[in-house]
């Protein structure tokens, strides 16, 4: 607490990192890229998992819960799914250690307790489900099949960063087989709109969808659906996927159903996910140099209180004025903290709640309680004002709306003060140059060829092909071949 | 559905694995020893979860997120820890996969991706954990640290059973961390006591609290504490634990902190766990021939309302009735399903729910309707009987709690009728070769050689040394040694 953080214009990399850490988010463990994940950044997972398995739920779909091992043979059925995350797979091999003959009190891998084959570690769960889903399904009756894991996956990145890229992370995935292609795509388009809705009105976050390019589709999928999220670097971050998947598992598995013409079919599937990665465009779309910002709907603590006293006696008066508050405020399901403790000061205190991104912060002294006052300083703008104690709930109440309500404005503005349409390679290069960033709406002629090569040449990618693009005569801005539509580019996470 | 299940007389063992299968609550999956919950089972896991987790709360504690792999240098710290778990540890050994150059689309373990340390996937989380706790911790201030993890845990059994005994299991993990040992054996004693009212008054099972036997304790503990459930067959099930770790971790890890008197000590420590395990207890304890019994506070369907209707205007003519019932038991918090599937019979649907543990059905037909009557059918005890149908509201109401009330004093006086005082030695190897079986208690003269050569003699353990258990001269029931206490004998699952 004694330093301040980085400050996001001179190194905004490293205010993320330090934010992450000083808000008691997460860190480092004692494995490589694998992060711990602590109870002040949890309970905003809790909070994200919650309000996501909710809208899941009421869009039909049930929880359940697959094995953690993939047998590779399983693993290495649908070729392409494999192929993508065959580079990045922890692999298990052995079921036992023993003692170490050389090294007493050591112990060591057992060589004699070696697997027959050797189980992968899921990257993603597609193998496992659809050679489950392979004895669920048999006919149109048993479709479709909506089904949602919450789970720990394992890619062995090399380069890692807290929430945004780590070897282990926590995430949901969707996987559902269903009787029609149509139907599957309805699906795919379903979940990419209750992510977008979950990333707007919860995250205060506004998204972008659209549809992958060919090369950044999902391993094993027809078509990737995603929502990318502006940071406050300009930079993109892929905030969700949902993926049609065509027959590619069915096929695989050899999933077959009796359809209702009394045919033979493969079965149709999607897949979607989001995963703790959200946590990263959460803290990156609204903080501050302060600290955390967070939307008021996935603030662990929403309100704080802070009393401002000298003794107990003090103490016992303030808490006399606050506690029917406090009581009010959780009657609305608003969560309070009322931070009595005498070993901060209020000014430590009132920093370090700053940092943690609490949205709303009492302060009451003696002065005010003789004026029958508070003051209210509201996180996201830091203005702060003084209230008859008497209005307090309705204007907490209030403002905790206005916050959730402002940020995303403020976020919306953003991206729209960085969005530029282009249509010369120039300007192009002068944005994805600049310090600021941003997306960039310009033509691409559809190639993959091409996507490499602006990759290549300005590290800025094809982020996706949004869907309410309108169809529009243009040149691609590198080769100038024709194009039916714009597409968002951007350097991204 | 078409054949029933087993009998419990016949193959109680066989009546278990055909229910959780026919039941739809979790079935074997491609990877040996991992099952995979299914949906309807899952759900009755996340009632748990959600009761269990908000104990935990108001008892101070916070989730959290620890690493799934633990490097092997870290596993072997704790030397009785390791020790105790090595022999059933999946190890990854390498990160990454290749194409197989002999076998086209097949991939191999890359020989070049070994890793320079094994990682253990986790078989408990108190090496991670504690490494981590030691950057936490610097003072006194920072004490007590509760907190728990929900997560997934592998330990390579030989001989698995689906809920009972798997190589994955889903589970919570406590871990805390405290200033003095009184402290610490409070809070083993806290939680233990929070399973045991968890499991009696949510899944309606009694259970023993007691201590294990030096034999029986956590590899690492001081102490062990449990809660023990009797099943339906006389066997004991060991549905809790919770440990009192002493310095045992600290010092392995080197956890100290700074005292309010300005001195330098080991840290206090305690873990504890329920697991997936516990709906292997919730099944085996209420359930009949029929299907599932379960408690109304678990169950994910808690009334069932099943139309008899001959084509779509009865039906309708139903349905006016059943749904302002069905929104009024909803706003109770109760979740009602009412199923107006003309795929199955009613008679199929009426087994169907059976099976499936529903405890409370209404069916409704025309008849009904002109008399202005409801049957209701409660699973527990299979009694029918017709009410008004302006009763209905109250009377489900009523049931509910009934049925939850009446399990658990089913479940008492099963386990009442099926404890044994015995005093010598002819009695005790009656009881345990007889079918029924039960808890056993008796002398025993506290040696682990004793312990050991009974189990050797009849495969009864010592389940615990109760809490309660009265101070009470008596000689061991094997070595006519004296004894001070009763303990509780048992074959178990």
């Amino acid at each position: 607490m004694s330093k301040s953080l980085p400050k996001r214009s001179e190194n905004y990399s490293e205010w993320y990192n330090e934010l992450v850490k000083r808000a008691d988010l997460a860190e480092n463990s004692a494995v490589r890229g694998c992060m711990v994940i602590k109870p002040y950044g949890y309970s905003i997972w809790e909070k994200m998992q919650r309000a996501l398995d909710d809208m899941f739920k009421e869009t039909g779909h049930e929880n359940a819960y697959f094995p953690l091992f993939v047998p590779k043979s399983l693993f290495e059925a649908e070729e392409k799914n494999a192929e993508g995350f065959a580079k990045e797979c922890a692999v298990v091999t052995h079921y036992r250690l023993k003692n170490n003959p050389d090294k007493p009190g050591k112990l060591m891998v057992d060589p004699e307790a070696k697997l027959e084959e050797e189980l992968i570690v899921r990257p993603t769960s597609e193998a496992i489900i659809w050679s489950t889903y392979k004895n669920w399904i048999q006919s149109y009756r048993d479709l479709p099949l909506l089904i949602n894991q919450w789970a720990n996956v394992v890619r062995w990145e090399m380069r890692t960063r807290l929430f945004l890229r780590t070897a282990e992370f926590l995430w949901q995935e969707g996987h559902t087989a269903h009787a029609s292609q149509e139907e599957a795509i309805e699906e795919t388009e379903k979940m990419i709109e209750v992510y977008a809705t979950f990333a707007e009105q919860f995250m205060a976050v506004p998204v972008v969808r659209g549809r992958k390019s060919a090369n950044e589709r999902f391993a094993g999928a027809e078509e990737t659906y995603c929502i990318e999220a502006m940071m406050q670097d300009g930079r993109a971050l892929q905030a969700g996927t949902s993926h049609f998947l065509g027959q590619n598992f069915a096929k695989a598995f050899d999933v077959k159903f009796l359809s209702k013409e009394n045919k033979q079919d493969y079965v149709w599937g999607t897949s979607w996910g989001v995963s703790t990665r959200l946590m990263g465009a959460l803290i990156m779309a609204h903080s501050d140099d302060e600290g955390l910002i967070l939307p008021p709907k996935l603030a662990p603590i929403q309100v704080v209180i802070v009393p401002i006293f000298k003794g107990e006696e003090q103490l016992v008066q303030i808490t006399e004025v606050i506690n029917p508050i406090v009581a009010a405020l959780k009657k609305r399901g608003i969560s309070v903290k009322f931070d009595t403790s005498d070993k901060q000061s209020p000014g430590f205190k009132f920093a370090q709640y700053e940092l943690k991104g609490v949205p709303v912060r009492l302060a009451i002294g003696a002065r005010d309680l003789g004026n029958g006052t508070v003051e209210i300083a509201r996180r996201d703008t830091k203005v702060k004002a003084t209230y008859p104690i008497d209005s307090v709930i309705d204007t907490v109440t209030n403002l905790l709306e206005d916050i959730q309500t402002n940020i995303y404005q403020r976020a919306i503005d953003f991206r729209a003060s960085h969005t530029f349409k282009v249509d010369t390679w120039e300007e192009f290069m002068t944005i994805i140059e600049s310090e600021e960033l941003g997306f960039i709406s310009a033509h691409w002629d559809g190639t993959p060829e091409t996507e490499e090569k602006i990759k290549e040449l300005t590290k800025a990618t094809i982020r996706c092909i949004p869907l309410n693009a309108v169809e529009e005569e243009g040149t691609c801005i590198l080769t100038g071949k024709p194009s039916g539509r714009r597409v968002v580019f951007a350097k991204a996470y």
